[in-house]
């Protein structure tokens, strides 16, 4: 049922489409919309080119707050915007849900399930995935935190554990439910453990009538012998105490070498069996770099030339998690969303005055990290923070957080969101998102 | 790690459990938390026996607001809460996950995979199924809306079919994946095929460069001969009328001959290729009724006394859509959410005083059903509702239905989530929850 004004807007549409290609107008290709991708995108804004962003999903997903999800804090849609919907307004932008595979760098195409895509430019930002240090049997038997699909998995299997304990006559059974495991003590392990000792301890704690949900055993594994290693020596006691305050069973220089269904073993020989264990030690680079052909560094990331891009190779580039750089001290630029995102502007303003017919051209600068600092929540009024030589904890730590994490999120429907949460949270001690979704009910008897 | 204060709460706890047995008190067990399980255990109120609810889910569900988690408007848990959240303050109210399986009424038991539950009364009260009118194969190439899964898994197809549509090159698949198709004529359809139209039409319209959303074919089908049969030969004409406004390609009595992979055929000869046929055609009586070894009505149902109880069986209770009841006039009660909640409040105070050893035993009363009248949503503005001899529609009825679905939502905070969410859309023309999760992407190119 088309009307006037709708056919023109096609019309339209088509008539800028076809333009593109009839112009032969440089095309940009951005593989993932993640933090890298997005912010290539939105700074790019140059009307010469034309972009397509390529991503499995169809969501922009801020990372930062997904173990909100799997601790059943937040929704799905308060973490994550459409990535059509962000870009709308950037015509020359075409988003495509893709599954790349591969690349073709000699004839400038990318690759992916049944198809190609020519690029004149490529940015690749695909971020990482979780590591299981060459074990990938234990896959299988823990939760990852990388995907929506990953967190809202995890939140329905403590949330079901912890049915199952109150339908369970075995305490052994009951014990086994009701122990969560963490393990890596990075940021990620730490907010998810503490955010799983207040969901025993203080949001499930009154609704059950045959366990006692604040009896629920959290241990959290790290195999170096601090929490938070990138952190100060000083903040990672204070987030081990922290964390032992909210009943955190903290174990430190233990490393993890078996892991089975429904339990772990650790380097000292102890054996936890836990029904609940999610998986935060450690991400990979994403293994799309191993199709690019190229030598990639010990962690699998790729590295780059000073401008980002790839060695022989100037019209690729790669931004975020799957780039190896150093900042000017010759640290290695961590895998964080902000670094993500200066590395996407530092190449969108290369391609920008490149694809520029009237800009003059210009030797391309290098990229210059600027370390804002860290930081890592625990709990209620429980965060640590560092930038440069300045740390802090404590209530001012964990304020700072939330009004940075509130600020970075995209989107004004998801900032009123997040935030109607966490008010509402921090008032009631409830939990907005205590829904399992997609989960089979054991037939066995419990 | 318990604490001194922990461990006394556990005790006591564990001290009620017991007591509770020993005391031999009345055991109520109520088979499912929908509107009449729930609305049963809220109004029991009565310390002198123990509820103990099984649900095969560990949410209540608003079913009225399930179409707006299928059409991206509302997150899952807006429409949902725990059910042991809910009931956390009636302490002899237990809340167990269970799929119940069958009934031994001799020995006063309900069974569930591995066990049973022993009772004194029993509340049946789990709901309908999908009913797909004697052609079970229809089910798997069509997207119910029972439950949260099949909200989340039509909203994927639904946004997955749009993304399929910009990725390929085909214009008769094309076609097929921005064809959506409405099968049954009730509120539920209804609302659906409205709420379809407008993410169409104003909230994807944007959004994509190759295709154009709103050229999306939304078709709604009606084996009778008007829509919303309940309502007024007026209102129907009216809800028509709004949705063809809307773009809804309106058939009414015309059937559905034939469903397959990917196309519909209609008893006019006619056929629709569409990759997104969503099933809101009729809902059958639980198929748990077939175990509880009675005559059941042509629908599946269960004939109950006037008191609501199982012929024979006064310490059974059938409650809510399973239910076959007649109002003072001798027409059917409907399988409303109003009408599952007044049969709840009837068989909680029959129980109530029956157990209250003080109370003097009086006959029980007849169940009598308040009819407080219908209303369906159409889209943004439009509306239908009668109670009574009064009908009315568009604005007025619009307001009256989001109010009224406002204030019968469990829970402050997805009352508050939800009218925000509402306000949002209404201002913006955007909805917050296109998402989609646990979608595979085709590995056929499109």
């Amino acid at each position: 049922m088309p009307r006037t004004g709708e056919s023109q807007n096609l019309s339209l549409a088509l008539l800028q489409t076809m333009g593109v290609k009839k112009k032969n107008r440089p095309q940009v290709l951005v593989v993932g919309a993640g933090f890298g991708g997005l912010t290539f995108c939105q700074s790019f804004a140059c009307r010469e080119a034309d972009v397509t962003v390529l991503d499995r999903q169809n969501h922009h997903l801020f990372q930062p707050l997904l173990y909100q999800v799997a601790t059943a804090g937040l929704s799905a849609p308060d973490v994550a915007q459409p990535i059509r919907s962000i870009l709308r307004r950037q015509k020359n932008v075409t988003v495509l849900l893709r599954n790349v595979t591969g690349f073709d760098l000699a004839r400038r195409e990318v690759l992916f399930d049944g198809g190609s895509h020519r690029y004149d430019y490529l940015v690749l930002a695909p971020g990482s995935v979780t590591s299981y240090f060459g074990h990938p049997a234990w896959e299988k038997h823990t939760h990852g935190l990388k995907t929506l699909d990953d967190a809202l998995r995890t939140r329905a299997q403590i949330l079901l554990a912890f049915e199952q304990a109150e339908n369970s006559a075995s305490d052994d059974d009951k014990k086994r439910l009701m122990t969560i495991v963490v393990v890596g003590g990075g940021p990620t392990g730490v907010e998810l453990a503490g955010a799983f000792a207040e969901l025993a301890r203080h949001v499930l704690r009154r609704d059950f009538r045959r366990i006692d949900p604040a009896q629920a055993h959290v241990v959290l594994i790290e195999a170096s012998s601090r929490l938070l290693g990138q952190f100060s020596k000083h903040l990672s006691a204070k987030a081990a105490k922290q964390l032992t305050k909210l009943g955190v069973d903290v174990r430190t220089g233990v490393g993890v070498e078996k892991v089975g269904d429904g339990f772990l073993e650790m380097s000292d020989g102890k054996r936890i069996e836990s029904a609940n264990i999610v998986w935060a030690a450690g991400v990979a680079a994403n293994p799309l770099a191993k199709e690019l052909g190229v030598k990639l560094d010990k962690g699998g990331r790729v590295p780059v030339g000073p401008d980002l891009s790839l060695p022989g190779h100037p019209e690729v580039f790669v931004i975020g998690d799957l780039a190896c750089v150093h900042d000017e001290k010759g640290h290695p630029v961590p895998g964080l969303a902000p670094a993500a995102m200066q590395m996407a502007r530092h190449v969108a303003k290369i391609i920008r005055d490149e694809v520029r017919p009237t800009a003059p051209q210009k030797n391309r600068a290098p990229f210059k990290y600027w370390d804002k600092g860290m930081m890592a929540t625990i709990g209620r009024s429980k965060a640590v923070a560092q930038t440069g030589k300045f740390e802090f904890s404590g209530w001012l730590a964990w304020m700072a957080w939330l009004v940075i994490h509130l600020l970075y999120l995209v989107g004004f429907r998801n900032k009123a969101a997040v935030l109607f949460q966490w008010t509402y949270s921090y008032f009631t001690y409830k939990r907005g998102a205590r829904i399992i979704t997609s989960a089979p009910i054991s037939s066995k008897p419990n």
